[in-house]
């Protein structure tokens, strides 16, 4: 049976991406594996000035809202500015990256399947 | 094939609940039916200072994130405060509300699966 959950998202620890994305973190808010969430787990980036996520694909989707700061998405060859209440839509299978273009962190949320929905 | 999104809430409208959730609205940001979301829908439920969401159950999960104000949710019987940063994992088939207890308007993001998974 899942339990509810109700959490500040400072209690999820941020974990870094590594080389790939400098400045970059991501906490899990909820996931499959440890909350049983059925079909999407939340995640939020943090991104510092001047960093940026990978520049990659893959053949599921993210659903992201921005938090805080400014920045830039790029998908499919195009870039558009972000900002606090932007609303993005990555579809599966097309390279995306975030980049942290202003002088604040850069905080969004990043939703994706679970893992077994996770095959496009 | 699926497009790419990239708006601001604000572009998205507000819809009245009704009588049943006095001073609550709906955006609906990205769907399935508008979009083709492939697993989830993200909503951002807006409610006035004194009113409240319905008191209702459904066999699928939600996954909010607070962005505005104070409030507080009753999940199961318990009631929690809720603040800016708040995640919450409502599970399937449990009685749940939120109400804004503060003096601004409570904001949060509220998931739901895309009507071919809302089956519980």
């Amino acid at each position: 049976m899942i339990q509810a959950k109700i959490a500040h998202f400072t209690s999820m620890p941020a974990q870094v991406f590594g080389a790939e994305a400098p400045g970059t973190s991501i906490r899990v808010l909820i996931n499959d594996e440890h909350d049983g969430a059925p079909v999407y787990n939340m995640r939020m980036i943090e991104i510092e000035p001047g960093g940026h996520s990978p520049l990659h694909q893959h053949p599921y989707e993210h659903e992201n809202y921005v938090l805080n700061g400014e920045g830039e998405v790029f998908i499919d060859g195009k870039t558009s500015p972000i900002a606090p209440g932007t609303v993005i839509l990555v579809p599966p299978g097309v390279m995306h990256q975030y980049r942290n273009t202003g002088t604040r962190l850069l905080r969004f949320l990043c939703s994706v399947p679970v893992a077994k929905l996770r095959q496009g």
